[in-house]
């Protein structure tokens, strides 16, 4: 029986995907991909040259992404639907064969493989293949480890309120924010409030040829992507340098 | 200039590494990597029929690993000390040409090569290349997402204090635990207090032929490797699936 397979491709770079994804993007000739409608999609554009020839592509353009807020009923509704619908047709697809299904980053951390992925139960056997996360390929670009010894890593979604972001960033240890774009603005007065505005970095695009690295008070609050990502290190514990 | 190339391997199937992590283990022929003494080391064993055919292969083996606490002097000087002598070694065989140091999962993510990585700074040219973490591995192997819409992550290290523990396990969202080991009774009794006991999944060798994958409630307060990682998934928002 033909599976659906979600391949995650990891941050960027198509050196950083793994061996696996490298050799399934190869050789399944179906291959289904979300996007922004008019756009070209960053996960496809990842695998530009590395899909098996003569493969199939089946873009799927969310119906809606920032138009409408996420409390929104119809945001809901219409995501739903479309969710449902991509089922549906994916399922139709393994009849001719393994299906794959693009990620970018590692699909089961806030990738929308997932919504697929529940529908998909029961119904066709799925497999999911992870991937270097986003925020390791930018704390890696900044040059620096994201924890040491017994810091708590904290990922935060910047589309959670005010409120609830500045009691999560509370303490000293590592934070990394996602989802940012129109949320940048919050993040930033999240971060000075709690003291720790001089000491984050925002990466946008990580790991591709556009990668922007810099400390977050040098940056104006201008357009930023939605997969940018903002990272404060940790400082715990480690053995001390000698002298 | 000669490099220090440290290599993220991922979080133990060899397929799971990236094609980078892959060529490099194929090409540079000087090869370093953490081990407990006496043991294989899990770092090689991931690379073992992966590495350039005559590679000169440098075991670094912990002074100590769990004989003595943390919070002990003469651990934190053990340490100290073993990193400073294999900082100098490793800048020695740089004379020699690339040298790659192994580390599972993603090298600054809680790595150990994040202590030499702050005493090479200035010495010599050092590059890290990002693994998919031992973590993503975990999750996808549970075949659920670890997080859904605004949900936060929090990653804990379990040889922190129960205490510390309980507080940052509050709340409802997704958790995982790592170093577990030795700290598997405290960690259970953090999620027993915070009424999270039954939700909880513990793999052991993730993605790794011996996997084993259980709800944590079903296992017995026995041995658990180190490397284990216990996985509390989050149940944040998401579009309804119309019946």
């Amino acid at each position: 029986m033909s599976r659906i397979i979600c391949v995650g491709l990891g941050p960027g770079d198509p050196d950083l995907m793994s061996v696996k994804a490298a050799r399934l993007l190869g050789s399944v000739v179906q291959v289904a991909y979300f996007r922004k409608a008019g756009r070209r999609g960053q996960a496809r554009q990842i695998v530009e040259g590395l899909l098996a020839p003569g493969a199939a592509e089946f873009p799927m353009e969310y119906p809606v992404t920032t138009e409408l807020d996420v409390s929104d009923p119809a945001y809901n509704a219409a995501l739903a639907r479309f969710y449902d619908e991509w089922t549906t047709k994916l399922v139709q697809l393994t009849r001719n064969g393994d299906v794959i299904v693009l990620c970018e980053g590692d699909p089961f951390l806030y990738g929308s493989f997932m919504h697929l992925h529940s529908r998909l139960q029961g119904l066709v056997p799925v497999e999911v293949v992870p991937g270097i996360t986003g925020m390791s390929g930018c704390w890696t670009a900044t040059g620096q480890p994201v924890v040491w010894g017994d810091d708590v890593l904290s990922v935060l979604p910047g589309t959670l309120p005010e409120q609830e972001l500045a009691k999560r960033a509370m303490g000293n240890d590592a934070l990394v924010f996602m989802k940012i774009g129109r949320n940048l603005a919050k993040i930033r007065r999240v971060l000075a409030e709690s003291g720790r505005a001089e000491a984050a970095w925002l990466v946008e695009h990580g790991t591709m040829p556009n990668q922007k690295i810099a400390r977050l008070v040098d940056v104006d609050d201008e357009a930023c992507p939605y997969f940018a990502i903002i990272i404060v290190h940790g400082q715990g514990r480690r053995p001390e340098i000698v002298a």
